[in-house]
């Protein structure tokens, strides 16, 4: 159940003193071999972490031998310090494990605008390189933790190959991708072309239909390394089933675990015109502060709703919207439907079906409920 | 200092029993001429309510003798049968007082999705007529309020003419329009089409540039009525000065009493290529919920700032950017600036200067914290 299930691969993870709380914020995931495919997919805001404009750069050879891992600290907006800061942790990775560090990717994760403590990074990687080995994924995904409450991963399993991951995330949830660090292994046999393009579709089908907060971060990473340890090659379809499988299980935990929250929310968008208009449709509602409260005070407000997708240039004809909440047709042709009464918004899954009777796309969209703990946590936060 | 402070006009406010606490929910606004002019700005929202849908058909002959406003139910989502409840009102406004329906805007505020009590309305109408005075501004203000904890009102004066006007509003405050229902009276003599343009000019310079937490309503009106009562003409420029000083002073009111704010924040846009993308720059910022949760914790969080800034396609340099709070310059060239040590948020009103360094253009958006008491107002809020 973890990024060590996968066959050719070690973990570790431990406590480098990065975090003043003492708790675990370095991790180590290392490829064996034989194979060292790799592909990776990254945040697309401007405003790029050092550790992401670094492993943008070693990740396009198709190739990496090891990722390393640190919370307490995103290393975002360091300018060229912070990006030789990133450098110097891949160059001493590498020397641990005498390979180049171009093939060393680094993620961080943390408070944006702060230098990490350099010396406590390098004088911790001696011990995670010694420290790494095959049961040691469970330490790894701990390591990455900032304000999750549990550790993230999944596994799945293919025609003679497995599949295993972790990611970190629980809040600035949003697409392009979600704030998270994820780490995907594989011991299949599959070309780094395949790789990108299999994790590409995976991602785009889960973490980029998260939508938590609205908030993108500027370190999403998510980095798929294939060691070919399995010997078998894996079949393209039922490789990115697996891969997409996996996706969507760590999406469903870090929304499951967003700040805060106390619902999680499947806002189904039908009869868009286009995928697009129903991406639109979805994530505006579900960035709308006045129906992420009323979910949480258990409101089934469809007007909120409305004034939502009111506010987009999807194609639609207002009078001809349709709102459920849990199935309860509240909203019908624009207009009052069944009564909000009858419906119940006590249990922590929700459903919300809009029906836009303008084409035949439908998508769904992921989000969580605005609550107390989401401000308390969010204006409290500076480590 | 109200609606009824320009000559020509008068006003009342009473309880109909629309709201089931009691207090007052229907007020009249009424010109007596000799000039009937008006214009007025409507949301932008594609799902419009009913008195919206009503009033932009009555004010396209640029005349108006009377406004008819109730709060306790926004009559929006409402279908046909809400649209012949709005007909229902401005008719029984017209019979009380003799002129044509057509003459009478209607506007609502409240819950969207629910029917308007028109036996209470429509009853409450001769007593509300014959209450109107020329000194019964107040009472109007008062009546038009919902979350509202207090009535907004601003007066300007010009040469030998005044401007009055009144305004609700505290929640669902986004561009085009914020959610408000604004009546603003002048006696001074000026044609439909430059009370039009300086209407238009006016909102776009203040109201539009209120972003309190990203909602756009479905019932946003600003109507203004010119009686022309003082028998001076206006000059076009100091009637849009003196329009657009009560429009910025109303907006400034309304951002103080947004529900649940504990911070006021003006966010300054310099150095962006087009108003545009100041504009884009500032309404981005204003909606990131990570940041409104940060000024509520007083945490300069600038690092936030710039994960919001850098999700646009703005025309900026991610080296370039730099971010001040009150002040204090805590990010330079995309990186770390003074100590965040420096800034105190705890004064009320918060200014956040970022420069793009990419052009001349500058705005201001202006916005609100997120807080325990706007979550609790919005999870508990159904009428």
């Amino acid at each position: 159940m973890s990024v060590t299930t996968a066959q050719g691969f070690t973990a570790a993870g431990l406590a480098a003193g990065i975090k003043a709380t003492g708790k675990a914020d370095l991790a180590l995931v290392r490829n064996l071999g034989p194979d060292f495919t790799a592909a990776a997919v990254f945040t697309s805001n401007r405003v790029k972490a050092a550790p992401v404009q670094w492993s943008e750069q070693v990740i396009k050879d198709g190739k990496l031998q090891a990722v390393i891992l640190n919370s307490g600290g995103a290393n975002a907006c360091t300018g060229p310090d912070g990006f030789a800061d990133t450098h110097a942790t891949a160059e001493a990775v590498a020397d641990a494990l005498g390979i180049g560090a171009i093939d060393v990717a680094v993620c961080s994760t943390g408070l944006i605008g702060t230098r990490l403590p350099m010396d406590k990074i390098t004088g911790a990687i001696p011990a995670i390189v010694q420290q790494s080995s095959t049961d040691g994924g469970d330490d790894a995904a701990e390591a990455i933790m900032t304000t999750d409450t549990h550790s993230k991963q999944a596994t799945a399993s293919g025609s003679g190959w497995t599949v295993g991951a972790m990611a970190k995330g629980a809040g600035m949830l949003a697409p392009g991708l979600a704030t998270m660090l994820v780490v995907i292994t594989t011991d299949a046999v599959i070309d780094a072309a395949e790789l990108d393009s299999a994790l590409r579709q995976a991602t785009a089908a889960t973490f980029d239909r998260v939508d938590s907060d609205g908030c993108m971060s500027t370190n999403d990473t998510v980095i798929a390394m294939a060691s070919g340890a399995s010997g078998e090659a894996a079949d393209r379809a039922e490789f990115e089933a697996a891969l997409t499988a996996v996706c969507h299980e760590l999406a469903q935990q870090l929304l499951g675990d967003a700040e805060g929250a106390a619902h999680r929310i499947a806002i189904n968008i039908h009869g868009a015109v286009s995928a697009d208009d129903a991406i639109m449709v979805g994530r505006t509602i579900a960035r709308n502060n006045l129906f992420k409260c009323a979910i949480f005070g258990e409101d089934p407000n469809w007007g909120r709703v409305l004034a939502a997708i009111g506010t987009t240039d999807a194609d639609f004809d207002p009078d001809q919207l349709d709102v459920s909440f849990n199935g309860i047709k509240v909203c019908v042709g624009g207009s009052i439907g069944e009564p909000r009464e009858l419906v119940d918004l006590g249990p922590r899954e929700v459903a919300v079906d809009v029906d836009l009777h303008a084409g035949d796309h439908e998508t769904t969209i992921w989000t969580n409920d605005l609550t107390y703990d989401y401000v308390k946590e969010n204006a409290e936060y500076v480590s």
